[in-house]
């Protein structure tokens, strides 16, 4: 698969994957969406790929939000020509809505909830505008660094639709729920300083430092870290947050403690340790998963 | 219904509570309670209220907590006259405690379980000192605000009772688990600073700038927001806190920007912004909530 | 039962838990843990315990983490001589492990869920490198403070594993889930200010004021609350974490204060308040609990 609304480029370990619509401030479509997709199945697949940077074409914008050129028919799905499944309505004869449709479903979060999978940690490297689904598309990034011309914005009930991509699921857990709930109810756009201040970022950088920031991130991961290690902690660490008691936390990380502490990977992480040198790990995402992964239960649309 | 212990309010689309027993702190009866839960009620059916402030009367107290009057019967039900069911007792013939009972039922929670329920936000200007049910009693508010004179106490332990009023869920899923027990163990009364530290209260202003930052967050909301928008977030962000994975919020975010986006309200929304001009979204919370809404069972006590 | 690697105190109503392998900077053993879940016993059996500080001897380390002494057999529980279940193995004839035997369970877990069970409050006083399990063993205590030559380390995925002790769960419910990632991934060793701006301490203080200051935190708890409140409160708080309404803590909280409300407890709480007084609690937590105590159902392991 080719792209023509991202760009993907592997280089050291590090995958980035850069949004590129260079003449809409990298607007999201639903190209955009299965190509963002599409690249993180291929990070998912390749060993070669450590962690993956999340960033926007240009200087403006990492993402401006939904196309707004159709005007009044954007989020009205029936009247677009665009929308993807449009051989098919989940409008039913009597004009009620079938909402467990597959074409109702909204498309930041078929991609927010391919980004919540990804076996590979992934950094936003936010460079402008991140307005509408171009912030709750960050929201399962596992951390997200700003320039400090960027710029932020829930918008949603100022266009007169809801917060998206499942962002009230995301948001609240990370920016606390009073903080969530005033930004998604004043729609209004804040700078970078504020949502560094809210927990929102976790640094702000002049413009021309924020892709070196990013890659030192990823670089200080790659080369210390076993794989699996990683791609374990992550699963743990989000699913964990639906977990009601630690004991679910306890039966995890003991079948992984015991079945990783027989693997060369934990040898070769304590004999590097006491020998002081960088560690080589030989176990691979591909196929050195252990055996009780994954320990969930994929959850359907329905 | 007219009200002895609260006044109720209407202007310019936000409705201002005000806790009013000025001779005794504010503190909290029974009485208080279920005028405190009819105004809600009021609220939510009102079309021209965008937005609820809960303050208190003067300038010394938001509210004192519980009302001490009765001193050693204060906390036992059934020694004192003045409980709602005196009719009816919890209290079985061989000594236990039906504790399914209605009347064990915590007043404080039953006020905070109504809030959480609310349609309108509600932002919480704390006047004075706010202790114990003072306190508790915002914790589903959505916004704090405090004037520097504001003092907070999550007194119980104190009292040889508990946090009541459903805090123990709500007060660490606010402050984090730590500062919620560190301040529930203590029981120490602490000033507007700590708050703000603590993530307690979002602002701290002079005692004369309070109530004006309070309207000017409820007009920003009202001036600018779609209702239904508004409400839809609302119940989405609070009700996420308890779903085990994002697939809940994909499911319920999907039918809202579908439903909505066939909306008046949505045309509305779009096309005012790229007309760069002030909103008038013509659907109201009254009768224009989605099909879907409300999408969870109500719980109850038992 | 008396202990080696450990030392455990009880002073003033203070119970005092040191972890103690002066030669070994603390590092956790299968027999520390034993001894600190043994100890965690005593103190809640025993009334005259109001708060528990868990601390390391020593100004250099408060846990150096697993010892690392059996070099690359370390985590490798098959080939280890000393491992606590030697004469069981979880590994079945065809070479796959049985992960619901007991001797695969982790060792930290054991430890983390016991003190998640705890009655007293539980503060820790990180006097050096908390690394490892040294930090999460720490983060089903209640409150964490630190002296300023404290470091942190979360370096599972630097040895090959992964975090374990439960800190799945526990960690980004602390910290967020930015943060826990963050550190995990890059298992990267940090400072006190790191450690206090991210949440995980609320106090960094000079090594020789450390200890005053924990026990100053246990003094006004002991000196000020019930002792069957703030175990209640404990419980409540903590495992409210777990529940995905509000009305479960209402349950809870209502059946609290019912019952506590008829103690002379509260009784004494509110007289003693009132007469500007020091309160003398009547109700012990070894006999005085409520009736609903406990209200949740044992976690097996399976």
């Amino acid at each position: 698969m080719s792209y023509d609304e991202i760009k993907y480029e592997v280089e050291d370990g590090i995958a980035t994957l850069t949004l590129y619509r260079p003449d809409a401030m990298n607007a999201f479509t639903g190209k955009m969406m299965f190509e963002m997709i599409d690249a993180f199945d291929k990070a998912d697949a390749d060993d070669d790929v450590r962690a993956v940077i999340v960033t926007g074409d240009g200087e403006r914008a990492f993402c401006a939000g939904a196309d707004l050129s159709q005007g009044a028919k954007t989020f009205d799905y029936e009247s677009r020509e665009d929308r993807p499944d449009k051989q098919e309505s989940p409008v039913k004869p009597d004009g009620t809505v079938d909402y467990s449709h597959e074409a109702v479903r909204d498309g930041g979060g078929r991609l927010t909830l391919r980004i919540f999978e990804s076996k590979k940690p992934v950094i936003a490297a936010v460079n402008g505008a991140a307005v509408g689904v171009g912030i709750t598309m960050q929201l399962p990034m596992d951390i997200r660094i700003a320039s400090d011309n960027a710029r932020f914005g829930f918008v949603f009930a100022r266009r007169g639709i809801v917060p998206e991509a499942a962002s009230s699921w995301f948001l609240p857990r990370i920016v606390g729920i009073s903080k969530a709930l005033e930004w998604c109810y004043s729609g209004r756009v804040f700078g970078a300083q504020e949502a560094l201040d809210g927990g929102l970022v976790s640094e702000v950088l002049p413009q021309d430092k924020l892709m070196a920031r990013a890659k030192e991130i990823a670089r200080e991961i790659a080369d210390n870290t076993a794989p699996v290690s990683v791609t374990l902690t992550r699963h743990m660490m989000w699913r964990m947050l639906g977990a009601d008691h630690p004991m679910e936390a306890h039966k995890i990380d003991s079948r992984a403690i015991y079945s990783r502490g027989r693997t060369d990977d934990a040898k070769e992480g304590v004999v590097s340790f006491l020998e002081k040198r960088k560690p080589d790990y030989p176990v691979k995402v591909s196929d050195g998963m252990p055996d009780f992964f994954p320990w969930w239960e994929e959850r359907s649309y329905e």
